[in-house]
């Protein structure tokens, strides 16, 4: 996937053919065509968007479309990514546990709330892992970063691995595998449980 | 989804139009079917897979499954449920910690395989979670099930909802989000630090 990826890139350098912009770079193209997709998705499920349509959107050839992305799913994926990577990380309050805690808030509305599902499905329904874990890239970064403020004011946070699996994974599991979306304070258990265990840790491993 | 399910039920009481079989009921119809699309996932991807193929299998007519499943991503998520329920109880031991663990290697190992991240994408795929809840609830029955052999070992095993949370969540999240498929060291890990917090969790709750 990534060998197909870095062989259009080195494309654009070649010849165009006519009708293609002459300025066009596939950072500009997958720019243009990612924002036409998340403009549809404001308009209408993501079910009914067709690769005509985010080529008209676009300014683009249906055919650019096929051949870089092969369908609207990968497409829907990357935009899934995307959202992950615009993920903001809260402003520094201070106390990393309140900047954890304010950024899991955020992360539990929004991932729980029907967008957020149909983006976690989305990033899911690739045949590989690669945009799914290009996911969990950005929730590591994001929650590294906290813990490097944690680490900083002299605290000794849980690694970000940790959090990820009790913390992240249960909300997550839970927004996809049960009916009911999981809310605040079933996740602030679960971050509060884990920050409880952090500084034992070493001690029951010795035990 | 339950309602619409129910009149189909109710419908097949009514008089078929002619060419349907005289004693087909809709459980029997149901049956067939999803043991079709079984076996065809056996020869093929399922992306390969059409409602024709399946109808031509199954010996009915297509509009019967347009009827009632309306395409095939209902009905690969149906089969995944099935293969959910499908999920063996292990022999009880006479040890539930070691049943428990012998259940957590064979998940592991199911689920984190190519066709198990398949069956939790077909599961997934729906617009609503009623599919994934149901593989859920196959969960949580067989994690019962073996804590009332705990609790009848005079052992106090932690609730089934947090080995959900603790266990089954991080290892689920990692198959589906993370390009390296959990491995059964981990799992064993999780299971392991549940099992060691469960009889300190009140401790610590007064604490």
């Amino acid at each position: 996937m990534k060998d197909a990826r870095q062989s259009l890139k080195n494309q654009t350098d070649a010849t165009q053919p006519a009708g293609s912009r002459p300025g066009g770079r596939a950072a500009r193209i997958q720019a243009v065509v990612l924002e036409a997709v998340e403009s549809l998705k404001k308009e209408k499920p993501s079910a009914e968007i067709t690769v005509p349509m985010i080529a008209a959107r676009a300014n683009v050839t249906p055919s650019t479309i096929y051949r870089r992305w092969g369908g609207v799913a990968p497409l829907l994926a990357d935009v899934a990514v995307r959202q992950f990577q615009a993920d903001a990380l809260p402003p520094d309050s201070g106390d990393w546990r309140q900047d954890l805690s304010t950024w899991l808030e955020q992360f539990v509305d929004e991932m729980g709330s029907g967008p957020g599902r149909e983006l976690l499905r989305e990033a899911l329904a690739l045949g590989n892992t690669e945009r799914a874990g290009q996911c969990t890239e950005c929730i590591l970064s994001t929650l590294d970063s906290i813990i490097a403020r944690g680490v900083e004011q002299g605290a000794a946070p849980p690694d970000s691995q940790r959090l990820l699996d009790q913390v992240v994974a249960p909300v997550i599991y839970r927004i996809l595998f049960t009916p009911k979306s999981p809310d605040i304070p079933y996740a602030r258990g679960l971050l509060d449980e884990c920050l409880a265990q952090a500084p034992s840790q070493s001690a029951r491993k010795t035990a």
